[in-house]
């Protein structure tokens, strides 16, 4: 399985994935499910993917292709006039490879070769976007009702992403909320696990800095993974007391 | 779905399940998922349901029949010598209803009539025991190290117990533990849904009290639903400050 996260907030966009991957128990390795693209000054362009890597990564490597071979260039991600262009681009590669390895019966989205991505960026005079892509190809965007996407082992992290997300924290609040929701994902289930990777996004900033890998032991990720249990049973503690009903 | 929980503490054992069953978002109604049986002064059964309701209903009628008609009487879990003997009935019982309504061709857990079951209880002069009982009819016991035992719809609520699970709890903590459990449960997931059942049954107490129907306007359930928003998001705020890395 795999975790990954997109925020939609005031200042920009904010993404993180896990980097475990695994064809059974024992068969575990890590690979990064998050691809970046940008024309400095003009578009940036950030991929999150789950599902079977085989997919995924043909979907990257043709995205790449695209935007790098000069006489294949059209259609590219780096040349698309909106983002919604590129969600078009991104969901009908993504739907072309499942079909290629789908067995001869006319199945469209064999679940075995399966994959949903995130995408999200911003082109110069427009808004930043973000999109949920899915294994049919079609999409749908965070709004406002909905400012955050997730995919893969979405379900432990979720209460925390609920309760706590604010469309105007700052960055390093959002960062220290990724880091809860992925640390309960990761105490959870064994199939998402650790380094990290984060990509954060300021607004009309369209040459952001690289992503960051975060390892298990980086110092931030720790004093949050180690203050989380006090810090629940804290709030836990601090909840009126239950009469036992009946 | 369900959601249904069994806690074993050093005091007893405590358990709570929703009501919402559902065959499709347009065909939504309420059950009791919570069965128990009990010989006052000798035996304590508590069973919890999840999945196919023409399945588990069937197991429950099998075992309330077998415990009440008396020429079928055995074998009864009102008189089998031990919990395990009545963990290996209910598992009998579970595998013979999915095989009865499963296709002809062997098929023996079809998931379509699967069920899941966790059954608790003692027997006077024994341990309280738990068990969760798999649609194939073989069964796991809740040990030290896995104190509890869920079934359902368990990712969502399935972090606080992780975190805030502790078996010395008093049966006033542990019932506040479970509802917020529950409440982050009911809140991400349509197919969990109130009133609430609860049964606690204190070690060597044969004769516990019955189980209790907490609706979504219990002022108990409600206090913690509303009190964990705030103290989840001051818990977040306790955390040490993250610096963005990179």
């Amino acid at each position: 399985m795999t975790y990954c996260v997109a925020l939609r907030l005031d200042r920009g966009l904010v993404f993180m994935s896990d980097t475990r991957t695994n064809a059974g128990v024992d068969n575990v390795s890590a690979t990064r499910k998050m691809h970046s693209w940008s024309v400095p000054g003009e578009r940036f362009i950030t991929l999150l993917s789950a599902g079977n890597l085989a997919t995924t990564q043909a979907v990257v490597s043709i995205l790449d292709e695209r935007s790098v071979a000069p006489e294949d260039r059209d259609p590219s991600i780096l040349r698309a006039p909106t983002m919604f262009q590129v969600a078009r681009l991104v969901g009908q590669t993504l739907r072309e490879v499942i079909a290629e390895h789908a067995p001869g019966n006319g199945q469209q989205a064999d679940a075995t070769f399966g994959g949903t991505m995130i995408l999200g960026g911003q082109i110069a005079g427009m808004e930043p976007r973000l999109f949920l892509v899915y294994p049919e190809g079609n999409f749908i965007e965070a709004k406002d009702e909905a400012p955050f996407l997730q995919i893969g082992e979405t379900k432990y992290g979720r209460p925390i992403l609920v309760r706590a997300f604010d469309p105007s924290m700052s960055f390093e609040d959002a960062v220290k909320l990724l880091y809860v929701s992925f640390d309960s994902t990761i105490k959870a289930n064994l199939s998402v696990g650790p380094p990290i990777d984060l990509q954060t996004f300021e607004q009309d900033e369209l040459d952001p800095p690289e992503p960051v890998r975060i390892a298990a032991s980086d110092p931030g990720f720790r004093a949050v993974s180690d203050g989380w249990g006090a810090a629940l049973r804290h709030a836990f503690d601090q909840l009126p007391d239950v009469t036992l009903p009946g």
